[in-house]
Order: C-alpha cells, then structure tokens, then sequence
C-alpha cells in the first residue's frame, strides 16, 4: 500500500493506494469507530463491492443508499434521496458518509455531506479509475444543473480516500480509457516524464498491467494533492486541472450527458486546447500529433461528435472557468507546462469550433 | 448609522444598523463595483423594497428573483429557482447574490451563494427584525428537508449586512413580536442587564418605538458577532444561541411549518427550556414567571399548542443539535447564564413535554 498525502494543515488527509484495500480489515476503523455510517453507492457497484465494504466498517451501525447510475442522475432530485436516509436513520452531525463507486457517486455524497447539518464527515472509496486519479481527491463536490455541469456544490475534503487497485479488473474498457485521459491531462500540464512514460506504457495500460495503473494513479494523486495543497479553492493554480475541462464540459452539455464519457469529453477537450494552443504559436503541430497518438493508444476520442458551433459556444460560455463575461481557457506552453489564458482573440476561438465540430 | 463588526480575520464583515439605509446611495458600492448582482427577494417584500434596492444597485447589471412567500418553500424546488435564474443570466462565479427579505430569503439567498459555482458573494438586507437581530448575521444558511428545519445548507458569510429599521414600520405585529422573542433569547442566554432593559421597555418595543428597536437590533448584534467571532461553526459556545430552538424546532414541525411563526415557537420553546432549568433545580419559579410575563408584554406565546408528546419527542431527536443520540439542551442557570446540557434525566424530559403539551 502507498500513502500520498493531500496538505491541508489541520485538514490534511492521506490517499491509500493498493491492491486489495477493500479486504483489509481495520484500516477505516481510525475514521469510524463508535459513528453512525451511511454507505453512498449506485446500482451497478453495490453488487460487486458492498459486501466487502460491509466487512470493513464492522461493528458500526450503519445504512446504505443505492443510487442510479448515471451522470443524468447527478442532480438535486436524486440528490435528496441520500437526504432522505440520514432523516430516516436520524443520523446526527457526528455521523459519517462513505462514498463507494466512481465520480458521481462521489461528487454527490460529498455535496450531501458537505450539506446535511451544514457539513458532516466523508470518506472516498472510488472504484473508477477515473475517481482514483482525479475526482476523489481534492474536495470538489458537486451535483449538475440542466444548464450545466457541477454548477452546485461545495469544497468539502474527506477523510480518507482508499483507492483499491483491485476495483479496476471489472471496470468497463471505456471506463478505464476515461480515466486515463485524465492522467494524460496531469503529464499535459505538469510533468512531461509523466506523459513520456504514458507513451512507453499505453499498451500495458489498456490491458490493465497491475504495477501500471498503480504508479498512474500514485503520479497523478500526487500531482493533484500537491496542487491543492496550494490552492485549495481554485484562485490560482489549481485552475489549470481544468486543461480540456472547458471544452470536454461543453462536449459532454452539447452531446447530452451520459452520452459521452467524461473522460472522453477531456479527452476530445484536451486535444481542442492543444490545437488552439497550436494556432497562437505555442506549441508545434508535431506536439499535438503526439497527443493524438497517444489518446489513439489509450482508446479514446480525439475530436468532438458532430455539433452545433454556437450552441457549444453558448455552453462554454455558462462553466465555472468564465470570468467577468470572458471565457477562460488553459492551454499549453509545452507539453509539461499549462497557463490559464483570457486575453486570446475570441474570434479565433469560434473560428476553432466552427473547423472542429463538424 | 452604527456599525457592529463580526471578526473573522480576513473574513470580517460590517452589520449596517440605522433609519433610511436602503436609500443612502453609494453604501453598497464597495460591494458590488464592477460585478453581476442577482437580487432574491420574496412576494410580500418585493413591492415594498425592491425599487429602492435596485436605485442602489446603480449601474450594475442585475436581475430579481421572486420566491413565494413563507417557511413551507424553504425547501430544495424552490432553491432551484435562483439556480435556474442564475444560469438563465449566466452569472459566473464573480457575481453577487443580495438578500432582500425576512429569514426564509436570507437563509435560501445564502444557501444558494454558497453552493453556486462551489461559493460566490452574497450580501444580507434584512426586512423583518428577527433576520436583523438574528438569521442575517453569523452565515448560517440553510433549507428545510420534510423531516427537520434547516437540515441542508452551509455555513456562508456574507460580504455585508444591511439592516435599515425603517423596514420595521411595514412589518406586521405578529412578526414585530415573533423578533422580539430572538431579543429575549439574547438576555437570557447572555445579558441579565439586557432582559432587564427589555422589561422596561417592553410597551416601547411593541409600538415601534424607533430608538428603543434600533438598541435591541445593537445589542443583539453586538452578541451575536461576539459569539460567531469566537465559534464560526458551532462547536462550542455558538450552541448557546439555540436556547429555546431544539424544543421550538420541534414545535414548528408538529403544527406544520408556516403555522407557528418562527419566533412564537423560540418563546413557548424558551419558556419550556426555562420550566425544564427550573425542575432541574437550576433557577427559580419566580424566574420562569418573570420570563413569562416578559414575553406576554411582547404579545409572545408562552406554551405551545396542544401536541402529542411522543410525536414531539421524536421531533426534538431530529434536530441538528442531537450528539451520539442523545438530545442536547440549552438550559438557563440564571437569567442571562446559559449551558449547554446533555446528562439530565429523560425521563424528566418526556413528563415534562406530556405536561407542557396538552
């Protein structure tokens, strides 16, 4: 098992990573002993992991909530449905929520946590690859709105986050691509030895190579808990995780959500940043071929389903990155390096969209 | 004017207290310069305060959101208005959200800035003298779940509190008293010198006497900052300010929200808290008499209505104030010395309510 801690002084938790996580008796005990727990989960999880899961809170009373699956299903309405368990079960602020599954799950029982009594415990037990290298760490909690992603929540940090390895062996293949587009997105903006071994390694990846995936997820928790650390709530650098988030957001609205894999939509979104940042010089088109290639590898989409240029200009224009009026944008330098950038000229952007999504 | 400060380092914030605030030009515009403002406010106030709000709002660019009036749509549906109003204006996360109204716009205006966009500004005007000397200060928001008041929200504050008292002359009497009963609550959880100044003015009080209103709303506030200061998120003292709320909480429940205003339940709440010292031994029943005849002055209620005392019980054990299962009391040991109390005997408790409820 390695720990990869997340600094938050007082705040500060520990990331476990490893193989067999979900067996290992005793290692939540520190976060739950003597407190009412309610398990988050959704329906195509709690088949496989909740029993496990079961074993490791052991004496503790405790409830569970099956949610639906599905990024639709990420909203207030379903929201309220782990609400309506802590009233039934009368759980007090002393309680403790666990969210088991990936990154809805997740996102939802952390805003339910960070909302019932104005703020309770919670531990992550992500079992995507996806929510063990980026959504379960970090403390950004959140549920979508029709009008768009994640546009309510809270930063509330865990407790804990127990990363199990093992979960990924049933992962769906798309699923695991998903996750990996966000790693490639920590090597675009912070580490190019991180995306040089990503190119060394796509195949072992795709087929799940054990010590792989664990060193892909140790880097890519410990770049992210470095950035937190730094900037907790999102004033500064921490904005620059959102590399190919502007666009893939737009994507996932645009092609309705569920449609498109969150990951896949950072993935298009990245390789859409990459080519702007082309456009203004920054980079060369040979870089961005090496990013296409490596996504090719890694199973995952390079470019948008087809769609309407003004309406995803529209949807870009409603994320959480725009300010004062201006959309926000990070692209790259270099590979390894990323800057937030406003003062691009806009019209190039809708040039951009206009090439790209047709 | 008079401003009470509430310090929270880096965090501090203005209260506004004075006559004919809402038309001083230029008081809001350190606040909102430059920025995107969403006005909540609720039928009844809209009429009345909207326009001089907007005259201060000058050329900043800002929309209204009018919820329904009254405590039944301080709920989740109704919260998604001002999300929906938010996205239709595609306001980013450096707009301001303002407060226009009595508690229930407070508490969901505040809510609602809290969880946009993970946090944005807001600012508190409060119309009714229970959100001045209480619900606008200190950033407690919140939304009622169907199973308990205030059970999802955050803890938010505002930028700053603008009380103008001239909105007291439209308020209606029963809401005139239902603030006053917060007033009390601040003497005898705090402030014997207070009670006592309340008892000599209490004919003042109830005919709007402008400067006796203005030094309640001062002191209220000057307590209130003090404790909020000293216990941002209710972990120690701050628990004291809930005199009279675990046993009220539960009274609004029973009779169904909407029915017992707010402050009518925290009086017959506090006089229940206060016969419960007494039994307790804690203070005397010429103590409880003097409580009573005080909040009798104030047209206040000193005793519930008829409820089933079991119902009521299971209510009380609902609230946000229940530690490890056990319901956490605010009991007085004088007039003006509040504790917080968990180990009396329950049994006391539930004769007491089967006394106090028929």
């Amino acid at each position: 098992m390695i720990t990869v801690t997340v600094d938050l002084k007082q705040r500060s938790y520990p990331i476990f990573i490893g193989s067999g996580l979900l067996n290992q008796p005793g290692l939540l005990d520190p976060y739950i002993e003597g407190r009412d727990v309610l398990v988050v989960t959704s329906e195509s999880i709690a088949p496989l992991y909740l029993e496990p899961l079961q074993q490791m809170l052991g004496q503790s009373r405790h409830s569970v909530v099956v949610l639906p699956d599905g990024e639709h299903h990420k909203n207030l309405t379903t929201l309220n449905l782990i609400f309506d368990e802590l009233v039934a079960q009368r759980f007090g602020r002393d309680c403790v929520l666990v969210a088991l599954g990936g990154g809805v799950v997740g996102d939802m029982c952390g805003f339910a946590a960070a909302s019932w009594q104005r703020g309770v415990d919670f531990i992550q037990v992500p079992t995507t690859l996806l929510a063990q290298v980026d959504s379960a760490v970090g403390g950004k909690t959140a549920v979508n709105h029709a009008g768009g992603k994640n546009l309510i929540g809270a930063f509330h940090q865990p407790l804990c986050v127990l990363a199990d390895t093992d979960t990924l062996r049933t992962l769906p293949e798309r699923e695991l691509s998903a996750g990996l587009a966000e790693v490639v997105k920590y090597g675009l903006i912070k580490d190019a030895a991180l995306f040089e071994w990503l190119e060394s390694v796509a195949g072992k990846l795709i087929n799940r190579d054990s010590p792989s995936l664990g060193h892909a997820i140790k880097r890519s928790c410990e770049i992210k808990a470095a950035v937190v650390a730094a900037d907790e709530h999102e004033r500064g650098q921490r904005t620059l995780l959102n590399m190919g988030h502007t666009f893939g957001h737009a994507i996932e609205r645009c092609a309705g959500y569920g449609t498109v894999l969150h990951g896949e939509a950072v993935a298009a979104g990245s390789v859409m940043a990459a080519t702007f940042s082309m456009r203004l010089g920054w980079i060369s088109e040979a870089d961005v071929e090496r990013i296409k290639d490596l996504l090719v590898r890694l199973a995952l989409p390079t470019q948008p389903p087809g769609m309407d240029a003004e309406e995803f200009y529209s949807a870009m224009s409603l994320d959480k990155k725009v300010a004062a009026g201006q959309i926000r944008l990070v692209l790259l330098r270099a590979i390894g390096d990323a800057e937030l950038v406003t003062n691009y000229p806009g019209d190039q952007l809708l040039q951009l969209l206009r090439e790209q999504l047709n």
